[in-house]
Parts: C-alpha cells; sequence; structure tokens
C-alpha cells in the first residue's frame, strides 16, 4: 500500500501513517507526501526506516492500495484529495480511508470505482445499531482498557505492546481495535466514535464479547473524559467495556488538550475520575501509567517516569523506549 | 392528530404520549389503543381529560397526523406496527415518529407515502456532523441542565415547567430540546441520541448557542450517566452544554435502573458524581431536585419532597403537583 499523509507529517496529524507504517512495515511501499518527497519515511515520521517517501503515485507502481493516512477533525474529505483518489481509483488501487466522510458516499468515486472494479473501504462505518445487554462478561477473562487525558497519547499503541507483551508471557491476549487506525493495523474492530450516540455502549460490549474466549482482552480507548469533544465518545466506550482495570496514558509535555488549549488537570486528578466513572458500572482502578516521550531524549523520558511512578504509586514506563514489561506485570498480578 | 401506543399505556412506555397530550392537548383528537378503546386519555393516561381511546384510525377521522407514541429500547419498528403505518398513509395522514428506525428510509412506506401524496417525519433524523468548537457562550444567558439517576424520571418535564415559571418571572427563557418528545413537543431541537457520537457535543453546543440570546436556556437532559446504555449519550450533552447549574430530577420509589435491575447509588452520590463531571468543563453545581411522585399519593409526595430537601439541602418539589416555583427561585437566585 501507499500511505497518504498530503504534507501533514507531524505526530498528531500522521498517527494513523505512523501506527500503520510501525505495525504492518512489510505492507507500506511508500508514503506519498510531496512536501517531503525524495527523503524516507524513518528520517520524516521516526518509523519506517527506509520505506521512501515520493511525489506522485506514478513513483509507486507497485502499489495496490491507497490508505488515507491522516484523520482531520470532524473527518471530512479537503477538496484537494478529489484528484489524488480519483488517480489512485485511475491506476486500478483500491482506496482506505477511515474518515467521517465516506469515500463510497461520494457519488464521483463510487461510479469511478465502479468503473474500474476497485474497492473502496471505509473503515469508519458500521451499522451498529444495538443497545447494551447489561449480560455480564465471561470471569474468566480480564478486560482491560487504555484511556488518557487527551486524543493522540498512545492508547492504541500501549494496547497493542500490552498485547503483544502478554501473548509473549503465554496468555491468550486479544487487541479489541475501537477506532480506524486500530482496525487498519488489527484488520477488524469497530469505530465506536462513528456510532450513533445510543449505541456506543452496546458496540463496546459486543467488541468485549467477540474476544472473550481469550485470556486478556485488551481494549483501545477513545478520545479521554477531559476532552470537551468526544467526552461522550470515551464514557460510552468505558461503560460499555466495563473494565476490571486501566492503564492510564499520556503525553509527556503536553499541558492543555490538543488543538483546544484547554488546560488539562494533574494526572492524579485524571485518575480519580476515570476511576469514579468506571466504578458506576463496574469495580476499576489505574494499575499503570503509559509514557509517551516522543518528544523527549531517552535521559528526560527516563526521569519523567521515575517522578510519576514515585508521585503516583503505578508502575510507570514508556511503551515504545522501554517495552511494555512494567504494564504486562501489572496485568498479571491481577490474574494471581 | 392521533397518537399510537399500541396497549403500552404505562407510565414509562407511553411517555411521549403522554408529555404531547399534557402540552399540546388542543392538537390530539385521539389515541389509538386498542386495549384500551372506548375509554378517556384521562382515565387511562392521566392526562388529557375526556380525549378518547379507540381502536382503529377510522374511529377517529379529523385527524390528519398519526403520531408514534411510544419508543422501545433500540427504536424499531415492530412488524405489526407495518398495516396501522400504512393504513395511516392510505387515509391520507402524514405520519410522525421519534424511532431510531426511519420511516422514510422504509421502501413500502416511503412508496405509499409518495403515492398518497402525505408526508412522513422522522423526528429523530439529523445530519449533524460538527465538533464542538469550544467557543465561549454569551455570558449573560444562563444554561440550566436537568439531569437524573435515569431515564424516564422527569428531565424534560422539569425543564418545560422550569422555563415556563421563568417566563411568568419576566425572564426571556427557552426550552432546548434534545429528544423525540421534547422536538414534538417545542416544534425544534435535536434527538442528540440519534447524533453519530463524535459530534454529540457539537450538537449540544449549537442548540445552546441558538438560544444565547436569551437570559436563560434550559436544556433537557437525555439518559443518565449511571445508565450502562446511555451514560456516553450523556456525557456528550452535559459536555456541550457546559451547565451553569443542574437540576437533579428522580422518580420516587425507583430503586434501580428502568428495565435493566443495576441498583441506583443514593442521591448524594449521584450529584457528587454528576458534579464531578460538569465541572471537568465548567464550574457548576445542581441547584434544585425534581421529585417524579407520579406513582405516590400528594401526602406521600409531600413528606419525600420534605425528607429530600432536609437531606441533601436543596430545594425540591414535584413539578407536575407543586409547581415549579421553587426551582424558578433557584434559577433567579443565580442571576443575582
Amino acid at each position: 500500500m501507499i500511505i497518504l499523509t498530503d504534507g501533514r507529517t507531524d505526530l498528531h496529524a500522521a498517527k494513523t501513517a505512523i501506527c500503520v507504517i510501525r505495525y504492518r512495515p512489510s505492507e507500506v511501499v511508500a508514503l506519498l507526501d510531496r512536501k517531503s518527497a525524495g527523503r524516507t519515511c524513518g528520517a520524516v515520521l521516526g518509523v519506517g526506516g527506509a520505506i521512501p517517501v515520493v511525489a506522485s503515485l506514478a513513483d509507486a507502481p507497485e502499489a495496490n492500495t491507497l490508505l488515507i493516512g491522516i484523520a482531520p477533525p470532524g473527518g471530512r474529505i479537503p477538496e484537494h484529495w478529489r484528484p489524488i483518489v480519483l488517480e489512485a481509483i485511475g491506476r486500478g488501487l483500491n482506496v482506505v480511508s477511515g474518515l467521517h466522510d465516506f469515500l463510497s458516499d461520494n457519488a464521483e468515486f463510487a461510479r469511478a470505482a465502479a468503473e474500474r472494479g476497485v474497492e473502496l473501504v471505509d473503515l469508519r462505518r458500521s451499522d451498529e445499531r444495538d443497545v447494551a445487554s447489561g449480560e455480564p462478561f465471561r470471569q474468566g477473562c480480564l478486560r482491560i482498557h487504555t484511556i488518557a487525558n487527551d486524543c493522540s497519547c498512545g492508547k492504541m499503541v500501549t494496547a497493542m505492546e500490552v498485547v503483544e507483551g502478554l501473548k509473549r508471557a503465554g496468555l491468550d491476549a486479544r487487541f479489541a481495535a475501537t477506532g480506524q487506525t486500530g482496525i487498519m493495523v488489527a484488520g477488524s474492530g469497530c469505530a465506536v466514535d462513528r456510532v450513533i450516540s445510543d449505541f456506543v455502549s452496546g458496540t463496546a460490549e459486543k467488541l468485549v464479547r467477540a474476544d472473550e474466549d481469550g485470556d486478556v482482552v485488551v481494549v483501545e480507548g477513545q478520545g479521554s473524559l477531559f476532552h470537551p469533544r468526544y467526552s461522550g465518545v470515551t464514557l460510552g466506550l468505558l461503560h460499555g467495556v466495563k473494565p476490571d482495570a486501566m492503564i492510564y496514558c499520556y503525553e509527556m509535555g503536553r499541558t492543555a488538550i490538543f488543538d483546544m488549549g484547554v488546560p488539562l488537570p494533574p494526572h492524579r486528578a485524571v485518575i480519580e475520575f476515570y476511576e469514579a466513572a468506571a466504578a458506576v458500572m463496574h469495580p476499576c482502578r489505574v494499575i499503570g501509567i503509559a509514557v509517551n516521550g516522543q518528544r523527549f531524549t531517552a535521559d528526560e523520558v527516563a526521569a519523567e517516569c521515575q517522578r510519576t511512578e514515585q508521585e503516583l504509586g503505578l508502575p510507570t514506563c514508556d511503551v515504545i523506549r522501554d517495552g511494555s514489561e512494567k504494564l504486562v506485570e501489572a496485568v498479571m498480578e491481577l490474574r494471581k
């Protein structure tokens, strides 16, 4: 596949591209980004090593799929992507998107795709129409949920890394994707922020139910209870999952809600509110902390992890730099 | 209009019918309910006095609109309503519905309505696709929000009654409808539980914005932060409205979440959690309590109100029995 980032290669805008390259590097032939063309993914995004960044679809003729790798708030398709999507279709590429605006609802794209015989895949599309049943989950399956003080803090990456660590420890651990990036990486799941609000908890319940035959299911969190736009999505998901424990994620150095300037409360207050909110449905506490230290040096991150661990009394690590062992141990502890 | 209740005339199932009859009695010619046919609305529902209950559309030939007066969880159209809706269309009636299943998406209904030249109105339909902007509201407009420990407690009725009381006190007070029943009564609003979850707060913000030129806007709450199905809707709405104050509603005698058996926490705990959740976005507290005493005698309700007032230290009344004056005074107090 070739991934479109359209000049938005900063860490937030390109998080979908970064995650897909991180977890499915062998499937990515190039990044499509005119601004950074000629460089490598490793140099531009910090992942993907020598995967080239190209200026046009013609520069990556081996691609059979175009993936929209950025997700603007509101999820609309910018007008200037039109010719890129149409060119991809014309070249016989399938197009995969996680936007709210569905490619397949666009008459021009749909007609072109039908004529050329390619697929338009809208990962956020779902027809979820069931309210939560409230039926108890299987007790032998531990439910872990990643949460955060804001969007784009590493909830998906943390969930993935903890699942991988639990698997290495011999457990049947499952990752439940709840957003478009997680779905691209995992190949299944449901983008709960797209679901009709009445059915978010029901959708979350079904995602857990699909994996409750495992030992542990780690459900990727969405948004934040502290985000003025998305807190409803976050609570609907939290109350549908009814986690046994949560892992709290934050980005080091961030002091306000991304893109909105609303100041973030202290971590202790965030954790206490999440625990109170989760406990409305099911006893639950935060058992570990994942620091996203992508903007800092290894030494700075190590100092931050130590500080946070002492202040909050919870195992803390940067899963990308340190691995997820500390968090995996915290989960294993719950099974004793 | 004629209102379909389909044998579900208990206080919960028929809440839409009851509210429309309570607030727009002159527009209702009959209730369509085979089980109770021959009686009056007053006898069956406790509102609507002598409005007749009939067994068929033929018994109310003066009706020009059929209103679906009940809302099953999940909002689907039961198969046995098909002939009733088709008969209504055949008789030239418009059909108004607040269900999640849209009448106009049903090919058979749509075709019949087009042929007969009548309208199918789906009150829950919306195309909300804007995330919250977070821009501050006009300071001179007080935002009041009704909340509850469960569904079907009287949040809409309380909001309506407080608005009427504020108007009598000379204020420019507005009612913002957020559910299908409120929309039926008020003639405008948006059913936020139908909105894509990412856009609930944005929708709530727009509803407030539309009325912020008034002195007070009272926004009807939806669901409950304590409801396993709908808590996400409730929080998205709460955080979009960013209320200055809340009025807490509960139904006397209820001890568990309606239809789900989940025990309800003490009122004090409910209020504290709502205050904590609201304060994430904007300083806010509960300023009064509305007791729904529909299943009890006047004496029992008076005793309950006194008990609650003493226990929680907040003005408490049953707005249907006592009027909303106590709550109106509490709102007026905030403007001083």
